[in-house]
């Protein structure tokens, strides 16, 4: 029997967890317009100087070297169901048996009124080498006119990009540029926004409570229920109508589905393809959605959240229904396995919930280094990674700190 | 007695050298476009994806830390002589008792038509980034189309930047390329182009051979006596009336002073400041010219070479002198210490030339290794490069090989 031809649709956690799982039992190829994985949990690392840009990108070709799979450079444009062909936007046409979709997820503005304009995303590594470059622009700014005029850098979301986000900044600050230049330094002001009434509402309130004393602590400014109504150019409105003035906007509050997704001609409903409880999507049975993009829902009957633990186990699930399709065997149901959530604050805070369990502190820091290590695929980046971090630990000094976002 | 206040124009090799030596016996404000000092000889690496690009990349600020050295972020447009002032491009005006030039280089062209146009130069971070994405883009291509289509790869200039390049560029092809891609990697052909009789003409003869043979052992086509007469996209033109089509044109073959010498009103030569043997400007005794800049000349009366030690060497004389002049005391004469040229080909592969002792092969490749990590500014650096380099070694792989120039 030959084996079933797989197309999968991104190479992020969940595509490559797909690819890995079918191995040499299909003829895989993996489309990204990358060349290589982008390791999303680490990029607020990138954006206060903590890592080497290079070193949260593993290529996409070092992943796939073991198994024969195929690789290539490029979007899909459109979708021939009748033919199941994918065509890309090299014009390539790439026939399948089965595709995965797993183009992960683009920054969510809600319909805020000069999101997409006025603020910077997170979801690149681009993306985090603009807000580095901008940091250290206007800390240089600040250093040149010597005028008392303030710097306020404004995080908004309280996930655990927003609390990573802000927590990795206030210690930039209060070190690294501190030392660099201290009359400068002291001009900075780092706010955390959140429309809700906690920060990191997956978490109990015991914790959340201690996240926001312990980014307090750092210099953070913490405002709750603070929901934006619009931004503009150096100026953030809440739906309060008091409003904040702030020179670098970083937007951290949500992601949604890829808009990709529409050039694909399957049911998309709210950002995500409409998917069935085992990752088929709604009426194209060969389709199987992974990750951010996928619909499936908890046992609660809400959508998985945007992770990437769920799109790895969704892509290796996904990777054993192909197997069971391609034979003719029938489907199973999947179902998430949270193995537990944790964010890291800042040098030796963090939390960590596992089942019942609540760690705060250096524990859960040095659980949070541990597991995000085992993560990074690719052992030059475990190793430069642990290289950076070692640095930082002991010289409380961020390496990193270049302007390179203008070519 | 009051310090004298010293203006350093350019965070390199020589102004940093300058900095340092002046250390806290004066008053000094570096200025640079860049917030961070690039480690020009080791682009070549960041352009065949052998190091982290953030690791050629040292923060000023943290590199003048321990002195009081002040430090700017800007580039001189304008020298008021009569009041001893800089104007920067942010519009501030720095006042200087001594002022000392060292903003290096830029790619010379020697006036060839199309260089400027369809070259990729070798002179920033930036610019290897470059490279390195273009040739991981044409690597991609050369996958997507399997249809035999050769990529020439032609790094004009058989000076170190040329050799070194040429040599990393073969070993990415034969390694990791080969492992991503076998049929792929087949295609791909690899050119160093020497106006010259030699390359390297630096070196004793038995050298230059030896790296030829060892250039071509890795794969490189070298083409000596070959000058280039024009450049067009996708082709270059020799004197000879030959030409040779190549879709990524890499330009080694020289440097000139920073045209920002022009903002300076100072008397430039041949795109050097005209130079007394004291390094002060003829003309301009308060004012240093250091490195590329420099018009001082070595005991065979011709310009000295636009290398590191030449910079670094003059930028701790030039600091002394300043402290006489501060004093009153009389100026000495610079006199260039030439250690020795080392050059790299590839694995293993290295010659070096000391004095009148000749080495080849692996003892000047860990030398060369060596003093590259002594000199690489910064521990964080030289953790991450011996990480990296480690890495490379032993799995013949090279983890950096990302496409990360647009923004």
């Amino acid at each position: 029997m030959a084996k079933p031809r797989v197309v999968i649709l991104g190479g992020g956690f969940g595509g490559l967890a797909a690819a890995e799982a079918l191995g040499t039992d299909a003829d895989v190829t993996i489309v990204d317009r990358n060349n290589y994985q982008t390791f999303l949990p680490l990029l607020y690392q990138v954006a206060t100087a903590g890592m080497a840009a290079d070193n949260v990108a593993f290529p996409i070709r070092a992943a796939i070297r073991k198994t024969q799979t195929k690789f290539r450079l490029g979007s899909p444009i459109a979708v021939d169901h009748k033919n199941k062909t994918v065509k890309l936007d090299s014009s390539e046409v790439l026939p399948f048996d089965y595709l995965v979709v797993a183009l992960g997820s683009v920054t969510a503005d809600f319909g805020i009124p000069g999101v997409a304009d006025h603020t910077l995303g997170m979801k690149s590594v681009q993306e985090s080498i603009v807000i580095r470059s901008e940091v250290m622009r206007r800390f240089e700014d600040l250093c040149r006119f010597e005028d008392k005029t303030r710097l306020k850098i404004v995080v908004i979301g309280g996930g655990p990009t927003g609390v990573e986000m802000s927590g990795a900044l206030a210690e930039l600050v209060r070190g690294p540029l501190k030392n660099d230049n201290q009359e400068a330094a002291k001009l900075i002001d780092v706010y955390l926004v959140e429309a809700g009434p906690r920060v990191l509402p997956m978490f109990a309130e015991s914790l959340t409570t201690r996240t926001v004393k312990d980014l307090e602590k750092l210099g953070v400014n913490v405002l709750l229920n603070t929901a934006v109504s619009s931004v503009e150019s150096g100026r953030i409105n809440f739906a309060s109508g008091e409003s904040i003035d702030s020179q670098i906007i970083i937007w951290a509050a949500g992601v949604k589905g890829s808009p990709a997704l529409a050039n694909l001609s399957l049911p998309v409903v709210a950002n995500r393809l409409d998917t069935q409880p085992t990752l088929q999507v709604t009426d194209y049975p060969y389709v199987l959605a992974v990750g951010d993009d996928s619909g499936a829902k908890g046992a609660n009957g809400r959508y998985l959240p945007q992770v990437a633990p769920v799109a790895m186990q969704q892509g290796r699930f996904a990777a054993k229904q192909i197997l069971k399709l391609a034979k003719g065997e029938a489907l199973s149901e999947f179902q998430y396995v949270d193995k537990g959530s944790m964010a890291t604050i800042g040098r030796n805070k963090a939390i960590m919930q596992v089942k019942g369990i609540k760690i705060a502190g250096p524990i859960a820091w040095f659980g949070w280094l541990f597991l995000h290590l085992i993560y990074l695929l690719g052992g030059r980046n475990k190793v430069g990674t642990v290289a950076d971090w070692t640095w930082n630990y002991f010289t409380f000094d961020r390496g990193n700190r270049n302007i390179f976002d203008s070519f």
